[in-house]
Protein backbone atom coordinates (compact mmCIF):
# COMPACT_ATOMS: atom_id res chain seq x y z
CA UNK A 1 0.00 0.00 0.00
CA UNK A 2 2.89 2.66 0.46
CA UNK A 3 4.20 1.96 -2.99
CA UNK A 4 0.34 2.63 -4.40
CA UNK A 5 0.38 6.13 -2.27
CA UNK A 6 3.63 7.29 -3.02
CA UNK A 7 3.65 6.59 -6.27
CA UNK A 8 0.09 8.97 -6.42
CA UNK A 9 1.65 11.27 -4.48
CA UNK A 10 4.80 11.68 -6.40
CA UNK A 11 2.92 11.08 -9.74
CA UNK A 12 3.39 14.69 -11.31
CA UNK A 13 6.95 14.94 -10.48
CA UNK A 14 8.17 11.06 -11.77
CA UNK A 15 7.90 9.28 -14.63
CA UNK A 16 6.00 6.10 -13.80
CA UNK A 17 7.82 2.59 -14.33
CA UNK A 18 5.68 0.96 -17.22
CA UNK A 19 1.80 0.88 -18.55
CA UNK A 20 0.61 -0.86 -15.75
CA UNK A 21 2.46 1.19 -12.96
CA UNK A 22 0.83 4.61 -15.13
CA UNK A 23 -2.21 3.10 -15.05
CA UNK A 24 -2.00 2.87 -10.73
CA UNK A 25 -1.66 6.45 -11.26
CA UNK A 26 -5.36 6.94 -12.41
CA UNK A 27 -7.15 3.87 -10.52
CA UNK A 28 -5.31 3.27 -7.64
CA UNK A 29 -4.50 -0.11 -7.84
CA UNK A 30 -1.05 -1.25 -8.96
CA UNK A 31 -1.27 -4.51 -8.31
CA UNK A 32 -4.43 -6.74 -8.59
CA UNK A 33 -5.41 -7.83 -12.29
CA UNK A 34 -9.22 -7.51 -13.36
CA UNK A 35 -9.91 -9.95 -16.49
CA UNK A 36 -12.76 -10.45 -17.91
CA UNK A 37 -13.94 -14.03 -19.65
CA UNK A 38 -16.03 -14.40 -22.37
CA UNK A 39 -17.97 -17.93 -21.83
CA UNK A 40 -18.54 -19.32 -25.39
CA UNK A 41 -18.70 -18.12 -29.03
CA UNK A 42 -20.50 -18.93 -31.66
CA UNK A 43 -18.69 -17.76 -34.69
CA UNK A 44 -20.41 -15.74 -37.18
CA UNK A 45 -23.32 -14.81 -34.75
CA UNK A 46 -21.60 -13.93 -31.98
CA UNK A 47 -18.42 -12.42 -33.42
CA UNK A 48 -19.80 -8.13 -32.95
CA UNK A 49 -21.58 -9.12 -29.34
CA UNK A 50 -17.98 -10.86 -28.39
CA UNK A 51 -15.85 -7.88 -29.60
CA UNK A 52 -18.01 -5.53 -27.74
CA UNK A 53 -17.18 -7.32 -24.63
CA UNK A 54 -13.51 -7.32 -25.11
CA UNK A 55 -13.76 -3.29 -26.00
CA UNK A 56 -16.19 -2.73 -23.01
CA UNK A 57 -13.99 -4.68 -21.27
CA UNK A 58 -10.61 -2.18 -22.57
CA UNK A 59 -12.81 1.12 -22.49
CA UNK A 60 -13.82 0.49 -18.48
CA UNK A 61 -10.57 -0.35 -16.89
CA UNK A 62 -10.11 -4.01 -17.40
CA UNK A 63 -6.48 -5.02 -17.90
CA UNK A 64 -7.46 -8.45 -20.00
CA UNK A 65 -9.72 -10.23 -22.24
CA UNK A 66 -10.04 -14.06 -22.57
CA UNK A 67 -12.03 -14.93 -25.12
CA UNK A 68 -12.58 -19.18 -26.41
CA UNK A 69 -10.10 -19.77 -28.74
CA UNK A 70 -12.64 -19.92 -31.41
CA UNK A 71 -13.09 -16.14 -31.10
CA UNK A 72 -10.03 -14.71 -33.07
CA UNK A 73 -11.89 -12.54 -35.69
CA UNK A 74 -13.29 -10.68 -32.20
CA UNK A 75 -10.03 -10.20 -30.44
CA UNK A 76 -8.11 -9.29 -33.78
CA UNK A 77 -10.68 -6.40 -34.02
CA UNK A 78 -10.22 -5.53 -30.20
CA UNK A 79 -6.25 -5.94 -30.59
CA UNK A 80 -6.74 -3.47 -33.41
CA UNK A 81 -8.64 -0.83 -31.26
CA UNK A 82 -5.25 -0.99 -28.44
CA UNK A 83 -2.87 -0.56 -30.96
CA UNK A 84 -4.47 2.35 -32.43
CA UNK A 85 -6.36 3.98 -29.47
CA UNK A 86 -3.71 2.58 -26.66
CA UNK A 87 -3.49 0.19 -23.81
CA UNK A 88 -2.22 -1.85 -21.92
CA UNK A 89 -4.34 -4.48 -22.66
CA UNK A 90 -4.27 -7.64 -23.98
CA UNK A 91 -6.84 -10.58 -25.14
CA UNK A 92 -6.26 -14.13 -25.10
CA UNK A 93 -7.58 -16.54 -26.59
CA UNK A 94 -8.05 -19.90 -24.88
CA UNK A 95 -10.12 -23.23 -25.55
CA UNK A 96 -9.66 -24.28 -21.50
CA UNK A 97 -11.84 -21.39 -19.86
CA UNK A 98 -13.64 -24.21 -17.34
CA UNK A 99 -10.32 -24.94 -16.28
CA UNK A 100 -9.14 -20.85 -16.29
CA UNK A 101 -12.52 -20.15 -13.99
CA UNK A 102 -11.71 -23.11 -11.53
CA UNK A 103 -8.30 -22.29 -11.06
CA UNK A 104 -8.22 -18.53 -10.90
CA UNK A 105 -6.38 -17.44 -7.96
CA UNK A 106 -8.44 -14.37 -6.74
CA UNK A 107 -12.03 -13.31 -6.58
CA UNK A 108 -14.95 -14.44 -9.50
CA UNK A 109 -17.75 -12.88 -10.15
CA UNK A 110 -20.08 -14.27 -12.81
CA UNK A 111 -22.70 -11.91 -14.48
CA UNK A 112 -26.18 -13.48 -14.23
CA UNK A 113 -29.46 -12.26 -14.45
CA UNK A 114 -30.52 -15.16 -11.54
CA UNK A 115 -27.31 -13.56 -9.45
CA UNK A 116 -27.91 -11.36 -6.45
CA UNK A 117 -28.62 -7.46 -7.05
CA UNK A 118 -25.41 -5.93 -7.51
CA UNK A 119 -26.42 -2.70 -5.64
CA UNK A 120 -26.42 -5.49 -2.39
CA UNK A 121 -22.87 -6.99 -3.24
CA UNK A 122 -20.72 -4.50 -4.66
CA UNK A 123 -19.57 -3.27 -1.69
CA UNK A 124 -18.76 -6.53 -0.82
CA UNK A 125 -17.64 -7.40 -3.96
CA UNK A 126 -15.17 -4.33 -3.23
CA UNK A 127 -13.64 -5.49 -0.06
CA UNK A 128 -13.13 -9.23 -1.22
CA UNK A 129 -10.77 -8.01 -4.37
CA UNK A 130 -9.35 -5.25 -1.81
CA UNK A 131 -10.49 -2.11 -4.18
CA UNK A 132 -12.13 0.00 -3.09
CA UNK A 133 -10.00 2.55 -4.69
CA UNK A 134 -8.23 4.08 -1.12
CA UNK A 135 -6.23 1.38 -0.52
CA UNK A 136 -7.35 0.71 3.00
CA UNK A 137 -8.36 -2.37 1.65
CA UNK A 138 -12.34 -1.77 3.28
CA UNK A 139 -15.42 -0.77 1.65
CA UNK A 140 -16.47 2.61 1.37
CA UNK A 141 -20.70 1.54 2.57
CA UNK A 142 -21.60 -2.08 4.16
CA UNK A 143 -20.00 -5.77 3.31
CA UNK A 144 -19.67 -5.97 7.21
CA UNK A 145 -19.20 -9.41 6.27
CA UNK A 146 -16.90 -9.50 3.67
CA UNK A 147 -14.02 -11.18 3.33
CA UNK A 148 -11.98 -7.72 3.91
CA UNK A 149 -8.22 -8.64 2.42
CA UNK A 150 -6.03 -5.37 2.73
CA UNK A 151 -4.15 -6.81 -0.26
CA UNK A 152 -5.36 -6.67 -3.63
CA UNK A 153 -6.74 -9.60 -5.35
CA UNK A 154 -7.06 -10.36 -9.09
CA UNK A 155 -10.50 -10.46 -10.41
CA UNK A 156 -12.48 -12.48 -12.74
CA UNK A 157 -15.77 -11.59 -14.16
CA UNK A 158 -17.12 -14.06 -16.01
CA UNK A 159 -19.55 -13.11 -18.92
CA UNK A 160 -22.17 -15.65 -20.73
CA UNK A 161 -22.47 -16.29 -23.65
CA UNK A 162 -23.57 -19.82 -24.85
CA UNK A 163 -25.22 -21.41 -21.24
CA UNK A 164 -22.74 -22.15 -18.65
CA UNK A 165 -22.43 -24.86 -16.98
CA UNK A 166 -23.65 -25.26 -13.49
CA UNK A 167 -20.20 -25.62 -11.95
CA UNK A 168 -19.78 -21.89 -12.69
CA UNK A 169 -22.40 -21.02 -10.38
CA UNK A 170 -20.80 -22.85 -7.88
CA UNK A 171 -17.26 -21.76 -8.66
CA UNK A 172 -18.15 -18.23 -8.43
CA UNK A 173 -17.72 -15.90 -5.69
CA UNK A 174 -20.66 -14.01 -6.24
CA UNK A 175 -22.93 -14.82 -9.19
CA UNK A 176 -24.38 -10.67 -9.56
CA UNK A 177 -26.98 -9.75 -10.96
CA UNK A 178 -27.37 -6.00 -13.03
CA UNK A 179 -31.35 -6.05 -12.61
CA UNK A 180 -32.28 -9.75 -12.61
CA UNK A 181 -33.98 -8.92 -16.39
CA UNK A 182 -32.87 -10.31 -19.78
CA UNK A 183 -31.04 -7.52 -21.22
CA UNK A 184 -27.54 -7.71 -22.90
CA UNK A 185 -24.29 -9.01 -21.19
CA UNK A 186 -22.45 -6.02 -22.67
CA UNK A 187 -24.80 -3.87 -20.66
CA UNK A 188 -24.12 -5.89 -17.48
CA UNK A 189 -20.55 -5.85 -17.88
CA UNK A 190 -20.64 -2.17 -18.61
CA UNK A 191 -22.31 -1.27 -15.27
CA UNK A 192 -20.87 -3.69 -13.21
CA UNK A 193 -17.14 -2.29 -14.36
CA UNK A 194 -18.30 1.46 -13.48
CA UNK A 195 -19.54 0.56 -10.26
CA UNK A 196 -16.60 -1.50 -9.78
CA UNK A 197 -14.46 1.07 -10.16
CA UNK A 198 -16.62 3.50 -8.94
CA UNK A 199 -16.29 5.72 -12.07
CA UNK A 200 -12.17 6.12 -11.63
CA UNK A 201 -12.04 3.60 -14.77
CA UNK A 202 -13.19 6.73 -16.93
CA UNK A 203 -9.78 8.46 -15.85
CA UNK A 204 -7.74 6.46 -16.60
CA UNK A 205 -4.63 7.45 -18.95
CA UNK A 206 -3.56 5.36 -22.47
CA UNK A 207 -0.13 4.82 -23.14
CA UNK A 208 1.45 3.88 -26.75
CA UNK A 209 -1.95 5.15 -28.43
CA UNK A 210 -1.23 6.62 -31.59
CA UNK A 211 -4.62 8.70 -31.65
CA UNK A 212 -6.82 10.17 -28.79
CA UNK A 213 -10.30 11.62 -28.99
CA UNK A 214 -10.84 15.48 -27.66
CA UNK A 215 -14.19 15.29 -25.91
CA UNK A 216 -16.29 18.31 -27.55
CA UNK A 217 -19.34 19.92 -26.69
CA UNK A 218 -20.30 19.46 -30.49
CA UNK A 219 -18.17 17.75 -33.42
CA UNK A 220 -15.60 15.46 -33.45
CA UNK A 221 -12.07 15.99 -32.97
CA UNK A 222 -9.02 13.49 -33.00
CA UNK A 223 -5.41 14.06 -32.10
CA UNK A 224 -2.17 12.51 -32.86
CA UNK A 225 -0.92 10.68 -29.41
CA UNK A 226 1.64 13.62 -29.48
CA UNK A 227 -0.61 16.68 -29.30
CA UNK A 228 -0.55 17.09 -33.38
CA UNK A 229 -4.08 17.77 -34.88
CA UNK A 230 -5.61 15.00 -36.58
CA UNK A 231 -8.62 15.96 -39.18
CA UNK A 232 -12.85 14.82 -38.28
CA UNK A 233 -12.65 12.82 -41.55
CA UNK A 234 -9.64 10.57 -40.35
CA UNK A 235 -11.73 9.66 -37.14
CA UNK A 236 -14.75 8.75 -39.32
CA UNK A 237 -13.06 6.43 -41.42
CA UNK A 238 -11.23 4.88 -38.26
CA UNK A 239 -14.15 3.70 -36.81
CA UNK A 240 -16.70 2.85 -39.57
CA UNK A 241 -15.65 -0.64 -39.42
CA UNK A 242 -17.62 -1.50 -36.71
CA UNK A 243 -20.67 0.85 -37.52
CA UNK A 244 -22.88 0.14 -34.30
CA UNK A 245 -20.03 1.20 -32.02
CA UNK A 246 -20.09 4.32 -29.88
CA UNK A 247 -18.55 5.87 -32.54
CA UNK A 248 -20.36 7.93 -35.22
CA UNK B 1 -43.74 18.09 -6.78
CA UNK B 2 -46.43 17.37 -3.29
CA UNK B 3 -48.15 14.81 -5.36
CA UNK B 4 -45.11 13.00 -6.30
CA UNK B 5 -44.51 12.96 -2.55
CA UNK B 6 -47.67 12.06 -1.73
CA UNK B 7 -47.91 9.26 -3.62
CA UNK B 8 -44.12 8.09 -2.33
CA UNK B 9 -45.47 8.98 1.49
CA UNK B 10 -49.18 6.56 0.86
CA UNK B 11 -47.63 4.08 -1.42
CA UNK B 12 -47.32 1.48 1.23
CA UNK B 13 -51.21 1.80 2.00
CA UNK B 14 -52.55 2.27 -1.43
CA UNK B 15 -52.58 1.01 -4.79
CA UNK B 16 -51.26 3.19 -7.99
CA UNK B 17 -53.52 4.24 -10.47
CA UNK B 18 -51.46 2.73 -13.63
CA UNK B 19 -48.17 1.24 -14.49
CA UNK B 20 -46.80 5.03 -15.11
CA UNK B 21 -47.78 6.02 -11.10
CA UNK B 22 -46.35 3.14 -9.87
CA UNK B 23 -42.97 3.32 -11.21
CA UNK B 24 -42.91 6.89 -9.96
CA UNK B 25 -42.57 5.31 -6.45
CA UNK B 26 -39.59 3.73 -7.19
CA UNK B 27 -37.50 6.25 -8.68
CA UNK B 28 -39.13 9.44 -8.54
CA UNK B 29 -40.23 10.63 -11.43
CA UNK B 30 -43.85 11.01 -12.26
CA UNK B 31 -43.89 12.95 -15.12
CA UNK B 32 -40.79 12.81 -17.14
CA UNK B 33 -40.58 9.82 -20.03
CA UNK B 34 -37.16 8.57 -21.13
CA UNK B 35 -37.29 7.28 -24.52
CA UNK B 36 -34.18 6.30 -26.25
CA UNK B 37 -33.75 6.14 -30.09
CA UNK B 38 -31.58 3.63 -31.94
CA UNK B 39 -30.36 5.86 -35.17
CA UNK B 40 -29.61 3.78 -37.75
CA UNK B 41 -30.27 -0.28 -38.03
CA UNK B 42 -29.10 -2.82 -40.38
CA UNK B 43 -31.29 -5.74 -40.84
CA UNK B 44 -29.14 -8.44 -40.22
CA UNK B 45 -26.04 -7.49 -39.10
CA UNK B 46 -27.41 -4.93 -36.49
CA UNK B 47 -30.79 -7.49 -35.21
CA UNK B 48 -28.62 -8.59 -32.22
CA UNK B 49 -27.39 -4.99 -30.99
CA UNK B 50 -30.78 -3.21 -31.62
CA UNK B 51 -31.99 -5.46 -29.76
CA UNK B 52 -30.24 -5.19 -26.77
CA UNK B 53 -30.28 -1.57 -26.86
CA UNK B 54 -33.55 -2.29 -26.47
CA UNK B 55 -33.66 -4.29 -23.70
CA UNK B 56 -31.40 -2.76 -22.30
CA UNK B 57 -33.42 0.48 -22.46
CA UNK B 58 -35.98 -1.41 -20.45
CA UNK B 59 -33.80 -3.21 -17.79
CA UNK B 60 -32.25 0.04 -16.86
CA UNK B 61 -34.82 2.32 -16.25
CA UNK B 62 -35.89 4.02 -20.25
CA UNK B 63 -39.75 4.19 -20.73
CA UNK B 64 -39.66 3.61 -24.17
CA UNK B 65 -37.57 2.49 -27.22
CA UNK B 66 -37.58 3.59 -31.20
CA UNK B 67 -36.65 1.71 -33.74
CA UNK B 68 -36.01 2.62 -37.25
CA UNK B 69 -38.79 0.94 -39.02
CA UNK B 70 -36.79 -1.46 -40.99
CA UNK B 71 -35.87 -3.05 -37.49
CA UNK B 72 -38.89 -5.27 -36.66
CA UNK B 73 -38.12 -8.00 -35.51
CA UNK B 74 -35.97 -6.83 -32.91
CA UNK B 75 -39.22 -4.64 -31.49
CA UNK B 76 -41.01 -8.01 -31.65
CA UNK B 77 -38.06 -9.47 -29.42
CA UNK B 78 -38.48 -6.68 -26.81
CA UNK B 79 -41.88 -7.01 -26.76
CA UNK B 80 -42.06 -10.79 -26.24
CA UNK B 81 -39.37 -10.08 -23.17
CA UNK B 82 -41.95 -7.19 -22.12
CA UNK B 83 -45.04 -9.77 -22.00
CA UNK B 84 -43.31 -12.12 -19.71
CA UNK B 85 -41.05 -9.97 -17.77
CA UNK B 86 -42.97 -6.58 -17.35
CA UNK B 87 -43.28 -3.18 -18.15
CA UNK B 88 -44.34 -0.40 -18.62
CA UNK B 89 -42.41 -0.39 -21.53
CA UNK B 90 -43.45 0.42 -25.69
CA UNK B 91 -41.34 -0.26 -28.53
CA UNK B 92 -41.88 1.83 -31.56
CA UNK B 93 -40.98 1.63 -35.47
CA UNK B 94 -40.67 4.51 -37.24
CA UNK B 95 -39.01 6.04 -40.30
CA UNK B 96 -38.82 9.50 -39.52
CA UNK B 97 -36.08 9.69 -36.92
CA UNK B 98 -34.53 12.82 -37.62
CA UNK B 99 -37.91 14.33 -37.54
CA UNK B 100 -38.34 13.30 -34.18
CA UNK B 101 -34.92 14.15 -33.01
CA UNK B 102 -35.33 17.72 -34.77
CA UNK B 103 -38.72 18.22 -32.78
CA UNK B 104 -38.20 16.47 -29.52
CA UNK B 105 -39.49 18.75 -26.72
CA UNK B 106 -37.53 17.96 -23.87
CA UNK B 107 -34.01 17.66 -23.27
CA UNK B 108 -31.82 15.65 -26.12
CA UNK B 109 -28.91 13.57 -25.56
CA UNK B 110 -26.26 11.89 -27.96
CA UNK B 111 -24.04 9.48 -27.25
CA UNK B 112 -20.89 9.30 -29.12
CA UNK B 113 -17.09 9.00 -28.26
CA UNK B 114 -16.49 12.36 -29.53
CA UNK B 115 -18.44 13.98 -26.83
CA UNK B 116 -17.97 15.53 -23.76
CA UNK B 117 -17.03 13.49 -20.77
CA UNK B 118 -20.06 11.64 -18.63
CA UNK B 119 -18.45 12.88 -15.65
CA UNK B 120 -18.31 16.35 -16.24
CA UNK B 121 -21.67 16.69 -17.62
CA UNK B 122 -23.95 13.85 -15.91
CA UNK B 123 -24.92 16.44 -13.30
CA UNK B 124 -26.00 19.26 -15.83
CA UNK B 125 -28.23 16.89 -17.64
CA UNK B 126 -29.76 16.05 -14.62
CA UNK B 127 -30.89 19.29 -13.89
CA UNK B 128 -31.51 20.00 -17.50
CA UNK B 129 -34.05 17.29 -17.11
CA UNK B 130 -35.51 17.96 -13.56
CA UNK B 131 -34.02 14.56 -12.87
CA UNK B 132 -31.62 14.23 -9.72
CA UNK B 133 -34.35 12.16 -7.87
CA UNK B 134 -35.06 14.38 -5.05
CA UNK B 135 -37.70 16.52 -6.92
CA UNK B 136 -36.07 19.67 -6.31
CA UNK B 137 -34.65 20.34 -9.36
CA UNK B 138 -31.20 21.44 -8.72
CA UNK B 139 -28.49 18.75 -9.10
CA UNK B 140 -26.66 17.17 -5.84
CA UNK B 141 -23.69 18.06 -7.58
CA UNK B 142 -21.91 20.56 -9.69
CA UNK B 143 -23.43 22.11 -12.71
CA UNK B 144 -24.23 25.44 -11.54
CA UNK B 145 -24.35 26.99 -15.12
CA UNK B 146 -27.11 24.21 -15.61
CA UNK B 147 -31.04 25.14 -17.20
CA UNK B 148 -31.88 24.30 -13.98
CA UNK B 149 -36.21 23.61 -14.30
CA UNK B 150 -38.60 22.61 -11.10
CA UNK B 151 -40.50 20.79 -13.68
CA UNK B 152 -39.23 17.48 -15.16
CA UNK B 153 -38.30 17.29 -19.37
CA UNK B 154 -38.41 14.60 -20.85
CA UNK B 155 -35.22 13.25 -22.08
CA UNK B 156 -34.46 11.75 -25.51
CA UNK B 157 -31.12 9.50 -25.43
CA UNK B 158 -29.60 8.89 -28.82
CA UNK B 159 -27.86 5.87 -29.63
CA UNK B 160 -25.58 5.69 -32.92
CA UNK B 161 -25.65 2.70 -35.49
CA UNK B 162 -25.27 4.46 -39.05
CA UNK B 163 -23.12 7.38 -39.13
CA UNK B 164 -25.04 9.88 -37.43
CA UNK B 165 -26.04 13.28 -39.71
CA UNK B 166 -24.08 16.44 -38.78
CA UNK B 167 -27.53 17.79 -38.24
CA UNK B 168 -28.04 15.51 -34.94
CA UNK B 169 -24.49 17.09 -32.88
CA UNK B 170 -25.99 20.26 -33.65
CA UNK B 171 -29.48 19.38 -31.73
CA UNK B 172 -28.73 17.54 -29.72
CA UNK B 173 -28.24 19.60 -25.92
CA UNK B 174 -25.44 17.32 -25.12
CA UNK B 175 -23.00 15.41 -26.90
CA UNK B 176 -21.80 12.62 -24.26
CA UNK B 177 -19.03 10.13 -24.25
CA UNK B 178 -19.03 6.99 -21.96
CA UNK B 179 -15.09 7.51 -22.34
CA UNK B 180 -13.57 8.77 -25.53
CA UNK B 181 -12.70 5.17 -26.38
CA UNK B 182 -14.65 3.08 -29.17
CA UNK B 183 -16.57 0.44 -27.42
CA UNK B 184 -20.18 -0.63 -27.52
CA UNK B 185 -23.28 1.73 -27.99
CA UNK B 186 -24.63 -0.81 -25.52
CA UNK B 187 -22.41 -0.52 -23.10
CA UNK B 188 -22.41 3.81 -23.53
CA UNK B 189 -26.55 3.14 -22.98
CA UNK B 190 -25.82 1.04 -19.92
CA UNK B 191 -23.90 3.47 -17.96
CA UNK B 192 -25.36 6.61 -18.99
CA UNK B 193 -28.99 5.71 -18.05
CA UNK B 194 -27.26 4.12 -14.57
CA UNK B 195 -25.47 7.28 -13.81
CA UNK B 196 -28.40 9.71 -15.11
CA UNK B 197 -30.63 7.31 -12.79
CA UNK B 198 -28.42 7.43 -9.58
CA UNK B 199 -28.93 3.43 -9.42
CA UNK B 200 -32.53 4.33 -8.89
CA UNK B 201 -33.21 2.20 -12.06
CA UNK B 202 -32.37 -1.07 -10.15
CA UNK B 203 -34.99 -0.89 -7.89
CA UNK B 204 -37.81 -0.47 -10.05
CA UNK B 205 -40.86 -2.79 -9.84
CA UNK B 206 -42.90 -4.61 -12.39
CA UNK B 207 -46.16 -4.39 -14.01
CA UNK B 208 -48.14 -6.74 -15.62
CA UNK B 209 -45.22 -9.14 -15.59
CA UNK B 210 -45.74 -13.47 -15.64
CA UNK B 211 -42.80 -14.35 -13.97
CA UNK B 212 -40.49 -13.06 -11.64
CA UNK B 213 -36.30 -13.72 -10.94
CA UNK B 214 -35.95 -14.31 -7.48
CA UNK B 215 -31.94 -13.16 -6.47
CA UNK B 216 -30.25 -15.64 -5.77
CA UNK B 217 -26.28 -16.41 -4.58
CA UNK B 218 -26.45 -19.85 -6.35
CA UNK B 219 -28.57 -20.87 -8.67
CA UNK B 220 -31.96 -19.75 -10.63
CA UNK B 221 -35.40 -19.16 -9.56
CA UNK B 222 -38.24 -18.16 -11.10
CA UNK B 223 -41.65 -17.45 -9.42
CA UNK B 224 -44.76 -16.67 -11.33
CA UNK B 225 -45.96 -12.65 -10.86
CA UNK B 226 -48.08 -13.95 -8.44
CA UNK B 227 -45.85 -15.72 -6.51
CA UNK B 228 -46.00 -19.33 -6.88
CA UNK B 229 -42.69 -21.13 -7.68
CA UNK B 230 -41.73 -22.09 -11.53
CA UNK B 231 -38.57 -24.14 -12.83
CA UNK B 232 -35.04 -23.44 -13.19
CA UNK B 233 -35.61 -25.28 -15.97
CA UNK B 234 -38.08 -22.98 -17.42
CA UNK B 235 -35.95 -20.21 -16.74
CA UNK B 236 -33.56 -21.83 -18.79
CA UNK B 237 -35.75 -22.24 -21.82
CA UNK B 238 -37.40 -18.47 -21.89
CA UNK B 239 -34.05 -17.19 -22.63
CA UNK B 240 -32.13 -19.44 -24.69
CA UNK B 241 -33.13 -17.92 -27.50
CA UNK B 242 -30.99 -14.94 -27.17
CA UNK B 243 -27.81 -17.42 -26.27
CA UNK B 244 -25.32 -14.32 -25.80
CA UNK B 245 -27.72 -12.34 -23.32
CA UNK B 246 -27.31 -11.84 -19.35
CA UNK B 247 -29.32 -14.80 -19.15
CA UNK B 248 -27.39 -18.06 -18.31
Amino acid sequence: MNDEHDERAGRAEHDVRDGRAERAGSDGHDEREVVVLRYGHRPGRDDRMTTHVGLTARALGADRAVFPDNAGQAAETVRDITSRFGGPFTVELRADQQAIVRGFEGVVVHLTMYGERIQDVEDEIRAAAGGDGDGDGDSDGGGGDADVDADPRDLLVVVGGEKVPWELYERADFNVGVTNQPHSEVAGLAVFLDRFFEGAELDREWTDADRRVVPRATGKEVVAADGDDSTGDDAESDTEDEGGRQSA
